[in-house]
């Protein structure tokens, strides 16, 4: 069973290639508040985004288009022991794919400003989502990356 | 540009069919966190699996397999008002896929057990990731979907 997805828009960032991304910023939980860029949604998409400047923070699902396969155990970039690639955010995955929640910052037509942006130029999206309540859990146990964590951004 | 991808897994639910989850559930933050199932991951991706017992959280992402077409302008199941797609959380997406935060109660082999699943049985499973820190999001603001979140689970 093959699932077929199509782009609905593309990220703009700062980031123009994977090398231009600091990998210690990863260990912080604000390290990519302050990076701007805007997702273009592609026009016949348009209509979807009515009502989104609403909410404070998207899930932006994406396709990770710079990796090339994957291996079960991979070594974060966090880390130097191998883990399981889904105990990992690696884009080294079956499926290339992330996630990544984002402040929306405003709207002019199919053009989203946010920031909170990890994903480097031209990153093909696949969907956008309302974060809400129901996203927002505490009391995280983080396994291998307790201590990789800082504390503040 | 097509994106094929293949699913990991699958969900068993106590949702046998969509019909068996009541609407009402979706506008409580913890309204799924009872509900109990199991993540079966292919025995071919077994070994990813590996270091995810150490976190409490996962993001799932999956097909909403039920799902046929889309409209840009949907009708959410908390409210009558037709709104912006990518401002809900509807199935039916221009790519149908569904995120979900669940809580890993153990492993056996490739068989999670969690908690917090909202899919029905048999939804093909896309990736697991482990939620972090920098999915924790506060001062969340919540567009039209703000008075129709309960404050109760």
């Amino acid at each position: 069973m093959d699932i077929k997805l199509k782009p609905i828009g593309i990220v703009h960032s700062p980031f123009k290639r994977l090398e231009d991304i600091e990998p210690g910023k990863y260990a912080y939980p604000r390290g990519f508040n302050s990076i701007h860029g805007q997702l273009e949604i592609f026009e016949e998409y348009e209509a979807g985004l009515k009502d989104i400047e609403g909410f404070t923070h998207l899930v932006v699902i994406f396709v990770f288009h710079k990796a090339e396969g994957f291996k079960l155990h991979t070594k974060p970039l966090l880390d130097d022991t191998l883990r399981g690639v889904f105990s990992t955010r690696s884009p080294h995955r079956p499926n290339p794919i992330g996630v990544t929640v984002v402040n929306v910052r405003g709207r002019k037509g199919n053009i989203l400003e946010v920031s909170g942006v990890d994903m480097i130029e031209g990153t093909p999206i696949l969907d956008l989502k309302p974060y809400t309540p129901r996203d927002q859990k505490s009391s995280l146990r983080l396994g291998w990356l307790d201590d990789k964590m800082k504390k503040e951004s």
